[in-house]
Formats: C-alpha cells, structure tokens, sequence
C-alpha cells in the first residue's frame, strides 16, 4: 500500500515539475510585455519591469545598474508620437529555469522597426540574453543584455551594408563599461549563449 | 506525520498550479491555429477556432457578434490563391488565465505581409487584446480585437507615411459599432492593455 | 476520508498534466535553439539537436535521413562571416504532445533574412511541421520538414513575384525524393496540418 510519505515525496517532485512550467510562462509574459511598453515609449512601465538590483545593457553602450538607473537610461530613448514607429517585436525565447533558487535565464531576438516620418526607416534585428529573478513573488528581469545584429536603412537593405551603432545616450552614462565588445552587421557578430545543452 | 487531508489540499493548489500552465500552451497553440489558417483563407477552420457567441473587431470596422457573423465578415476577405500573400505571423503573447472560471486574456501582435501580384505589396503590424473562454472543455477565442499600428507600402516604408484604415467590409455590416477609436500610423496609437501588472 | 488510493489516482493525472506543459516548453526551447543556431551558422550545434535517426527536409531539396546526414547537409550551407545575414526566426508553434509516448508534433514558420554584402538581399517565409521525440530523456527533432511560402529579392518585393526554389545541395544528395510537391510564391502553397483540431 502506498504510504503517506510516499505520496508527499511525490508531490515534493510534482510541485517542482509544475512551478517550472508555469515560470516559463510567466518569463514568457514578462520579455513580452516589456516589448509592448518599449513600442509604445512607456519607459516607467518598462522600468517596473526590472528588479530593483536589475541591470540593462544594450547595442555597446555601458551597463546600466538598478532600477533607477535603467528607467534614466529608459527616458532618453526617443518619446512616442504621430509620426513615430518605435517596433521592438519579441521573438523566440530559449528560458531555462532554475524554480527552486529563483532565478532564470533566456535567450530573446527582437526584431525592430523603426522610423521617423519622413526623417528615418530601418529595420534592426538584436539578440538578447537576459537574467530574472523572482522579487516578492513575481518574476522581474535582473539583467537585460542586448546585441544588435543589424541595423539597416529600409531603402537600402542589410545587403547594402549596415547602419553603425549609435553609441550617444543623450548625456545619460553607464555605470559599467560594456560587457561584450562587438561591432554589428556587416561585421560578424555572435551573442554569447547562456546554455550549451537544450 | 502527513495526513491524507494535508495531501489532498496540497494536490488542489498544485493541480491549479498545473492547469494553469496547461492552459497557456493550450491558448498559445489556439491563436498561433488562427494565424495560419488566416494567412492561407481557411476562413471556415479560422472560424471554428471562436467560442459560439465570439466576437470580431479588426481595424475599426466593427464589431461581429457570434461565430456565424465570424464567419461571414471572414469570408469577405481576400481569397488564397496563385499570386497571393496574406500572412499574419501571430507573435509575442501575454496570456493570463483564470483557470477556475475558465476563461483567459491574451495581448498578441501580428506582423502582416499582403500582396498581389503586379498590384499591391504592404507590410502591417497589429495589436491584439483577445479574451478565451473554455468550452466544451477546449479553449475557444472569445474575443478577437485588432488594433491595426500601421500599414505601408512595401515600396514606401513606414517612413513615408502609412496606408489609411481600409474600412470597407463588401457588404457584411457589423452587429455594433467599433469599441475603439483610433487612426492607425501616422498617428499615433496605443491599444489598450488587458493587464497593468505582469 | 480520502484514501491513500485515491491521492495515488491524482497525482498520476496531475503529472501527466504537469509533464505535457513542461513538454511543450521543453520543446519551444528546442526549436528556438535550433533557429540561433542556424542564424549563426553554428551547423554542429544544430545537428546535435536532432535524434539519432532524424531527418531533414527543407525546400523540396529531398529527406536526409539520420543525425550524421542532417550534419552533412547543414555543413553545405552557407558559412556565417562578415557581410553575411542568415536570419531564421523561429515563430508561433502550435505543439501537440503524447508525452506518455514520448513524441510530438510542431507547426512553426520562420521568417528569414538573407543577405551577402553586394550580392543578395532577400526576405523568405516558411512553414515547418516537425516531429519530435524524446531520446535519452531530452527531446530532439525526429523530423524537419520546412516548406517555402515565398522568397524574394528585398529590392524587389514579393509583389513582383518570387524567387524560385533553388535545389542545389553542393552534391550532398539526399537519401529519400522529396515527401511534398510544391512551388513557393507566386503559385499557391499551403503545408499540410498535423492537427485537424486544436
């Protein structure tokens, strides 16, 4: 006859199991919904977003450290308006989740349209490799790391070459040096994975 | 020593927990089901896939009530064939469900390509904030909304400005007006957000 | 009072609930992966993710049987470097999983962007349905199967047709004639579904 310790050590396994599957889908929710609040230039919601330690470094331009410093860096990027199209599509997620010590990584591409009414059109294209951390009971992301594949013009396609990374953050600078030293497309350029086995 | 109460409570928090997760893979299968059966004018399989008193609303042309007005404002849509693009690659979702009540919000976006051949090549992009309902023990979509971001010519880019709302429906009148108001880009626009915590 | 008995009986239910969402993340992982790998050029690393006796088939190009095949094909590829673009986004699955048995199925599309510096630009777009199997107690790809929706230059648009399907294989040739007769955009093509329901 199966015994009660039997079934609690099952269960034990059990919860596990289940509370793994449903972090990868609250991981999943939250790199989405930050997309939707970037599109839309919704920086503090974006900020929200992150841990309170949480850091964002993106397209070479320095570290930036903890909340209040992500949610600067956030408000220099460019307002939302008529005119304005801001796309950062978030696509492809690769997360693998550690449930018991609360913490996760994931693998992100985001494909970006942006233009400027008769001013600018590109497209871009950038991998992520992301850090989150369960904060009072809900997932945020602990480190935000994003690396520009390309950046071309809409009238000339990547295959004309691409647009250099703009390194200006508007007077609002780094606490940390960039952590991964790459120049974009037409160079070669491969993010660094936070997994060697799926 | 554990007793079969303590167990038994134990299994009904996870068995939620568990649902839960079953349910958001079920949902993201759902509409992903919808993108491709959209994208080649499988207008009746698109149909099937909304609850029996779903609702439509696409680009502000209405809304339709129930699976058979559904079905009939799909129908009046460009026919799959030689020479045709439709995709709507279906992208990026933030689902919430409420497992117990049986029923989930979804924020999605769809990037679009259209084309005719020698007539008219545009690039799109949408917002959606769907509901889903379980039925009959299978997720339906209980509500369908798509707030169109932008549509340009292939030839032109965002950058040049954006193709107007297409409001015509060949006839098919919706059940009530648009629940949403809104210009798609150049002006700006923001579909509003089931969720204001992830 | 609940019998030992009868908490065995739902915890059986509860993990096969459990496992089937885990499945489905397990899964999404993988295909994700492959994708990052593909963009990079990374052909051991794709391989690798493929079961023993897993097949390849993409583009009419004919069924390469077993991981050692797979590789020998993926090697013929083009090789990533400077100038070079080779996009494939792994987006919107739709995966039903038996996870008693082990096995899977997946629909997915990629979206392609393909570019050599001064030479070619294009987008593409293509469905797989795959199958996958758990080996070892990982799941790996038992069967790719992608078929081109459409090809075409970037300078060109597909609404001035496509560009055909190019069948060389650098004299790697396959071991099975291929399973899906097709021509990519402008003709009409639509994959076949694994699922009749979702």
């Amino acid at each position: 006859m199966t015994t009660t310790k039997e079934l609690a050590d099952r269960l034990d396994r059990l919860e596990a199991r289940a509370r793994k599957a449903e972090d990868w889908t609250d991981i999943a929710n939250l790199q989405a919904a930050y997309g939707y609040y970037v599109d839309k230039g919704l920086w503090d919601k974006a900020a929200d977003l992150f841990a309170k330690d949480g850091t964002l470094e993106i397209a070479g331009r320095g570290v930036y450290v903890g909340q209040d410093r992500v949610r600067a860096y956030l408000h220099q990027l460019p307002e939302y308006k008529d005119g304005v199209i801001f796309n950062h599509m978030q696509l492809q997620p690769v997360i693998h989740v550690d449930s018991e010590a609360g913490t996760a990584k994931g693998r992100w591409r985001t494909l970006m349209m942006v233009g400027f009414l008769e001013k600018e059109g590109r497209w871009g294209e950038a991998t992520y490799e992301n850090g989150y951390v369960r904060e009072n009971g809900r997932w945020r992301i602990a480190s935000l790391h994003g690396i520009i594949n390309f950046y071309c013009e809409y009238d000339e396609g990547w295959h004309r070459g691409g647009v250099p990374l703009l390194r200006s953050t508007h007077g609002i600078e780094p606490d940390r040096p960039q952590s991964f030293e790459y120049e974009a497309h037409p160079k070669a350029v491969i993010a660094p994975f936070h997994y060697d086995e799926v």
